[in-house]
């Protein structure tokens, strides 16, 4: 280059950079916030169920009785007592595990983006459900890798399916580096994987030589339907400790804002997540790690869950009953028995053109479907939350969203 | 894979997982923790300068103040009110930066882990000073770009060396992604690039094209001596800022304990910043970012950074009083005019291997110089943090260093 040329103004991108795209869910949440907007779009838990008293006398206790230990350096596994704090949280779950097991990650995303940046390389094929997580996606495509995303029905996985699509992936001449699953009250689907099911899904990655990673934000958030019996959501990392990496979350039963989240696996692999995590962050906040175990440590937390999953399920039932009344015939969606979402799916020929900008202007914001699909398809879909919003706004939203469908159709 | 094959029990591994290996700092953290040890080792703040006061009212006010707007979701560019500290510390820093060029991240890592994601391709070559950030080279690592160190002197990158070192690279047919540089009171070296040179270095890298990544999270502890004039620490980022990308952070000046740090970017670089921080974390920690808001809003934190860089010049002077007493003839250190470090030379013919563990067992750690070099050599050097221990306990510290080295000496 000569001294003369032009000052560069836009810097020379690496290819991967072109993978990153404003996903579905962050992308409205700016429209959500606007006054009038009922949003049935990002997954934001209900935090009024959590008393206000409790709430501040956590962050009293947060920074005076540690003192400036709250502020320092910590070690990069995650506090001690963190992680004592998450292994009680595991136990509710059914899961023992210990702590050289369990590495603290700055929210769950970090801990499926050290997972993915240790095991796939670009070209590999990860396995996901069809539809899957958004923010997974943006993981896996960040980091160069393919998505072959599984069919799914009510109940979650299709063990079929995950079979024929390990065999053409592999025919292929692609490698599968893991599977990666959201088995219970499913992102965005609102399907929980059967019981039988759970020992075929992990029977047939432990055979085929493919690793586990279950994300399980949502799983003791469970609605406790008639018929419905615990032992259909033992995890999938009890089955099967040494193939099935567990990433957990305090976004659902506490807080997303403390950015906490958790690793459970094989000794070797936690080691080289904290590396990872390392190399993004250092490790997890400090006082978000001190706020999510004094949840678990000194307040009742586990009336806590209970409380504000009553509350989801009652917002559920509002929201099943008001698309039962408003939306026209033809359409359905998914039951979910727990969670924060359902799936949509629009009459045959309603244009999905144009759908999010009426339903916007009816004052109702959504997540398009597409979003949860590697190649975009399923636009005749849309993913509804119903944890956030009071039940009569999920009713109103629900019909709002009947009214833009129904100004789109022929 | 037939069904009688074994349980796989190892991953396997993309290629990049072996880029990533235990720190130089971090795996000497938990030795620093053991009773008796005085660490040299972390660049840890000295957090006892903080009122505690101040800090038990921040964290009162962080949750009670905001209610759950701390605990749930918040937009992925960081809190408005954040924003508005991160400008004013930046004003104090003599830059004037619009909101619009601003991304919160989870620590100025996940600034540096973002900016490298978006830049650098796999086989580019960052150039970065000789010796560098022990955690940049983490990050370049792990994204599995080469880098080129260039040499400095006690004034900084020196620019012939940095124009050798870009006609060098460059006709190894490797591609340049950005130059990353720590001018002020540089970690680990303790330089600061000098007024001129700072012209130099942003012409050079104007002309040849390179962005320039400017890492600042010392700037602000300048300790004033004599002849050392304010001008000479103005950023290379107020100088070109559409080609130069600046790192802040909260880490130095208040706490690292928060993980809240900075960048301050061209408008469509910061866009895309944020979309790799969601990829890795969705936003930083909100009692985090309030907590930093806080500090600059609610309290003199002007005062408060005086007091400590107060406390880090007597520190300074202890450590290098006693370098000069006890190390053996032949020793040089750097002379830091600001920050948290000093590099020590050790005398020719000083074995290094056994060095650390001659030191440990005499309860005195460091970090080996080697960390700081990509190539791994300068083992004749070590780098002493003077930022955490009392005077005390670093003129102790360095004269268990020296007995260490004699301990080894023919």
């Amino acid at each position: 280059m000569t001294p003369d040329a032009p000052t560069p103004r836009r810097p020379t991108y690496a290819a991967r950079a072109e993978r990153f795209h404003p996903s579905g869910v962050r992308s409205v949440f700016d429209i959500a916030m606007q006054p009038g907007m009922i949003s049935l779009a990002g997954g934001s838990p209900d935090l009024a169920a959590l008393p206000r008293d409790v709430v501040a006398g956590l962050a009293v206790g947060v920074l005076r009785d540690r003192e400036v230990d709250a502020l320092q350096y910590q070690p990069a596994q995650g506090l001690a007592g963190t992680i004592e704090a998450i292994r009680e949280v595991m136990r509710a779950e059914g899961v023992e595990a210990g702590p050289e097991r369990i590495q603290v990650t700055a929210g769950s995303q970090m801990g499926l983006q050290a997972i993915t940046t240790l095991l796939a390389d670009p070209g590999d094929t990860v396995l996901a459900e069809a539809p899957t997580y958004v923010g997974a996606l943006s993981i896996f495509g960040g980091l160069e890798a393919e998505v072959a995303q599984v069919d799914i029905d009510e109940d979650g996985m299709i063990p079929a399916a995950l079979e024929e699509t390990i065999a053409r992936v592999r025919a292929s001449g692609s490698r599968i580096p893991f599977l990666y699953t959201v088995p219970t009250f499913g992102n965005p689907s609102g399907a929980t994987l059967g019981e039988e099911r759970r020992d075929a899904v992990v029977e047939i990655c432990r055979r085929e030589g493919i690793l586990i990673v279950e994300d399980n934000p949502y799983g003791m958030l469970a609605f406790d339907d008639a018929g419905d019996t615990r032992s259909a959501r033992t995890t999938l990392y009890a089955r099967d400790p040494e193939n099935v990496v567990y990433l957990g979350s305090f976004s659902k039963i506490f807080s997303p804002g403390v950015r906490v989240g958790w690793v459970a696996a094989p000794v070797e692999l936690r080691a080289r997540v904290q590396l990872v995590v390392e190399a993004m962050t250092i490790h997890a906040s400090v006082p978000g790690q001190l706020l999510a175990e004094r949840f678990v440590t000194q307040t009742d937390w586990r009336a806590h869950v209970r409380r504000s999953t009553a509350v989801y399920r009652d917002r559920r039932d509002a929201l099943m009953a008001a698309l039962e009344r408003h939306m026209p015939a033809g359409t359905t969606w998914t039951h979910p028995r727990g969670g924060f979402f359902t799936v949509v799916t629009l009459p045959d020929g309603t244009p999905s053109d144009g759908l999010l900008d009426a339903a916007i202007a009816a004052r109702v914001v959504y997540v398009p479907g597409s979003a949860f699909m590697a190649d975009g398809s399923r636009e005749d879909t849309v993913r509804l939350a119903f944890s956030f919003e009071p039940e009569e706004r999920l009713a109103e939203g629900a019909r709002r969203l009947a009214e833009a469908v129904r100004s789109l159709s022929p």
